[in-house]
């Protein structure tokens, strides 16, 4: 699916329009990422689409020259920062369209609810509606060169972080290991590292510290869950991978938890293909945890992701949606030992007949050692 | 001021709890900064005050180990993320608390529309009304540790400015500059680069564009406006400076728009102080444009920053606040000649008798050239 599928979806669920507001939305909606969006989000910027497929955009004054030169949408209108109103802006806009009693979709997760009331006060004979669904629903499935974008973002994300804990020793630090990954990427092509989790020692029972000082030591489990982002230097899509190693030599219950991670996290990888419900692999995940009478607690297993690096489906009990060709899966099984968090995430597309896995896996079935 | 005085605020402000949503307003108030906020927007993390000074947290139980290990806040509430709503945990503790009738602020330029209904549908005895200004009136006023947070970044991001544009030459690109920028920052302790405009040629005509691999050539305007991030990897304290060149051998028309810009800025800096409003700075700016015949667009000239880029009072129009000891402002008057866009930003604190720069100004008095 694409943003070309929006007015489609729009007319299934009887829309007049639909309104992103946010960075992400209007990103994937537009095709222009505005830093202010993120930097000063008061500063509202907007894609209007109308049932017909029609779009139009709403930033201000200030971004202008940036948005017409990115976007594909013609017809760009702009306010003045402090003196006009965005959303009267918006109100003015849907009036001119003949939708000032239309059934309007807005990205309701997302638009403050001060923002909200100031457009409800200018539309009284409007009906406003959650519109999140549909933008939620149109990202779930990636276009191929979606596809593309995102397997060339794992590859090089899955290979900075083998070369860091290929290159880790005795006494490399969390910032060390981090940085390196981090130049890695950015030479390889991403616009900005998205987050970076990299622990060792009592760090690696939190689940997103910032990396430290902290030296690799004997016995540590030393862990990370890293990705970049592509297209813009703040955003765009994103990468998701985590890796797990232990320093020294491992004792027996390390070289346990780690393979009995690997086996469900292998079990998993192995039984998606189209037609299995999200919930369904939550549950083979916690079956398998079960079975082999070790602790799960993990709200969920893995999640689409994109534009947003968690997207729908959620690899969660509470989601039935099945899988689709199309869908880039994060597979993100973890198994906590004494507190310690062992994670082993893995990227993959579905394809029509089962999946395309878009990290080497496999290539972490041995617990890897520092030494 | 400070958080402490958050109590204060709600008490006169007839509040009995006020809740924080955002991550930068959660990281002021709890001392904890989560990356998920920013990552994963719809794993909401908050911060309740009542007016009392007892503050609460409710979090996702994800993250519940690092924010026990950061927040000041003893009470850590968790909610199990999917299975369980975070508005209804915050009903809960509301309740408990005995304000099911209460006066509850919330963020709501931030809280989106959807969780502000379910939580209204939790508590259909208590008033809800707008908290954000408590927020932004508490933010306004730097703390002494605040001040030396914000003044170390602003040195070391001027001085980053400085070694690239001095360094640069004829056939320097944007994206060598801005790395330059960034690895220094970076290098002196900054924990991240928060944006990098850095423009040259046509690209000097975009506000907020990506740094590209255009290179600097002759008669080229070479722009800047970079801030890094200070206390998280991904957020915290900001510094926020812009800086103007020219290449080769400036014309007449461009010495002479950069003599302009640099005269009003210095005639706004030396008109800061405790009393002034931040509308008098803008219409001493706007004037001084005008008897210099020259053309003057701006919204705004300038703002007070701390963990948003921009916070209260913006030094627009709109805004009658007077200027306050402990503020922190950049000072940033644009002037646009022929499309090119020429940008001054300084940093300065106000102090009882004037103010402090943060920033060497007078160090760029004269257009600096780049050949």
């Amino acid at each position: 699916m694409s943003r070309q599928q929006i007015p489609v979806l729009m007319r299934e669920a009887g829309l007049d329009a639909l309104v992103a507001f946010s960075m992400e939305n209007v990103y994937y909606c537009a095709g222009t990422m505005l830093l202010t969006q993120r930097m000063i989000p008061t500063r509202l910027a907007m894609t209007v689409w109308q049932a017909d497929g029609t779009a139009t955009m709403i930033v201000c004054g200030i971004e202008v020259a940036q948005v017409r030169a990115e976007t594909w949408i013609k017809d760009v209108r702009t306010y003045v920062e402090f003196k006009d109103s965005p959303l009267v802006e918006l109100a003015k806009l849907l009036k001119e369209k003949g939708l000032e009693r239309g059934r309007i979709g807005l990205e309701n997760k997302y638009l403050a609810a001060a923002y909200y009331r100031e457009l409800a006060a200018q539309l009284p004979q409007a009906t406003l509606v959650d519109g999140d669904d549909i933008f939620e629903t149109a990202r779930m499935i990636k276009s191929p060169e979606e596809v593309e974008l995102l397997r060339k973002a794992a590859a090089m994300t899955d290979k900075a972080i083998r070369h860091a804990f290929e290159s880790a020793h005795l006494g490399t630090t969390e910032q060390a290991m981090s940085d390196s990954m981090g130049k890695d990427i950015l030479r390889d092509g991403a616009d900005g590292v998205a987050f970076v989790v990299m622990t060792t020692g009592e760090n690696s029972k939190l689940v997103h510290p910032m990396p430290s000082t902290t030296p690799i030591r004997a016995n540590d489990v030393v862990r990370t869950d890293f990705g970049g982002h592509y297209g813009s230097y703040f955003g765009g899509y994103y990468s998701d991978i985590a890796r797990t190693a232990v320093a020294g030599k491992p004792t027996d219950k390390q070289r346990d938890a780690y393979k009995n991670l690997f086996e469900v996290h292998d079990l998993i990888l192995r039984s998606v293909k189209p037609g299995v419900r999200a919930c369904d692999l939550f549950e083979l995940c916690r079956k398998e945890f079960e079975r082999r009478k070790v602790d799960f607690h993990s709200p969920h297993i893995g999640h689409n992701m994109g534009v947003f690096i968690h997207e729908k489906p959620m690899l969660n009990p509470q989601t039935t949606i099945e899988l689709q060709p199309g869908m880039v899966l994060a597979i993100e099984p973890i198994h906590v030992q004494d507190g310690f968090i062992y994670h082993i995430e893995d990227e993959l597309v579905v394809t029509p007949t089962g999946h395309d896995l878009l990290t080497p896996a496999y290539d972490w079935a041995e617990l890897l050692t520092i030494s």
